[in-house]
């Protein structure tokens, strides 16, 4: 397996896998790990990660359910690469990792998937500093993909009653919900992500479902920080918590 | 002043404040409480409180800022004589009491008014039993208002960047934000109100601003009990908070 000289090798500290990324730059985020810990699937799940990255996300969901079918999307050749001999790193050759742009994925993919998760850039083209960085400001803005396009994405690839987990920052819920909505992905469970138990949430984790009816369970708050700055009980878990969660 | 034998006096711990209210059937509900306390209400601001019932709204505006021009609305004639007789008990005259459908208030109120405040009934009625006390049944359900008309109202009063002020059931989020988005009442201010912690929202607290930038602040959840089934301390000093609040 080849490394290079601008990448590392990290232990994701569960079941033993491992994944590369680069030195600097373009690294998973806890994001990623919080949306495939709040994410519901079910054993033999068809999936697919719209920009997958690192491939963090296919990776993590192998410790939650047996027998998925994973496929992970990513534009940036050269990410998608990594994230491809991530897999080979760990013998999970069995997930897919396409070099491709999800807004221009193949029509036979349509109405073909149980789950679309993602992780998308958080912020719209004329807010915050862009990276100059192209992969991170890739990642961070909405450069190559608009929320809209990749709502509809979802849509278009999921069986009826199919879900669609995302997360994305919390000031944005109302545009994510109208938009799910306005593609017929009923919003069906949500997490808030607060930074602590007394702050204001930064995140929102959300997972809507095709053709459902309305009706939203909005699960007890996500807190990543105790009081004392110290990691929350849970968050270790997600680390440590092994093969069973 | 009068106090009918089918009703109590009761000290809201605040202020000196009392409340008249049947004692069986139509009472406050904490609900009304946690509105009053979240929403954003400054000096000498024109308020409406639509569908007040006991009138506990206005009486405890009256804590959070100075000067304010209460008027509170009730369909129901009995409860709206009892919600007057409230005011009189604390010498609150200024406070006005509608006995009106607010689906008919005068279109001389039309963009006069700085907040607009509500407890709705929360349920449709295909949803859960219908109250046989026709008082209750009327605040639970929504036989004599919808979400949309309560809504379409609340946006006629508003001034410009005025605020819409609700509690309703977390289960009706989504439909929630639809309805305000398609009156220009865009969502500034969420609260989740769980149980307890580790629980799930029950409820949400929401305020809105009519004709403002999308941009959504989520606060910290706001807890009601303790793990051991005490009220947490925040709920705690809404009751013995005193003026300063």
């Amino acid at each position: 397996m080849e490394i290079k000289d601008n990448e590392t090798v990290d232990d994701l500290l569960i079941s033993g896998l491992k994944i590369i990324q680069k030195a600097r730059g373009f690294r998973f985020s806890l994001d990623a790990v919080l949306l495939a810990h709040f994410v519901t699937v079910k054993e033999k799940d068809k999936v697919i990660d719209l920009g997958t990255g690192t491939g963090i996300i296919p990776l993590l969901l192998t410790t939650r359910a047996k027998g998925l079918d994973l496929t992970g999307v990513e534009i940036q050749k050269e990410i998608a690469e990594m994230a491809q001999r991530s897999m080979i790193l760990n013998g999970l050759n069995e997930i897919k990792i396409m070099n491709e742009d999800l807004r221009q994925l193949p029509k036979s993919f349509n109405g073909q998937y149980d789950l679309v998760v993602a992780n998308p850039p958080y912020l719209p083209l004329n807010q915050g500093k862009i990276s100059p960085l192209p992969e991170v400001a890739i990642s961070r803005h909405e450069i190559k993909c608009s929320l809209e396009e990749l709502v509809r994405t979802a849509a278009r690839l999921l069986k009826p009653q199919g879900r669609f987990a995302l997360i994305h920052k919390s000031d944005r819920l109302t545009e994510l919900m109208l938009v799910l909505k306005a593609n017929d992905l009923e919003p069906r469970r949500m997490r808030l992500i607060h930074p602590k138990l007394e702050k204001n949430a930064n995140l929102v984790l959300l997972e809507a479902r095709k053709g459902a009816q309305p009706y939203l369970e909005v699960l007890n708050p996500l807190i990543v920080y105790e009081r004392d700055g110290s990691y929350s009980q849970e968050l270790l878990e997600y680390y440590l918590g092994g093969e069973s969660r």
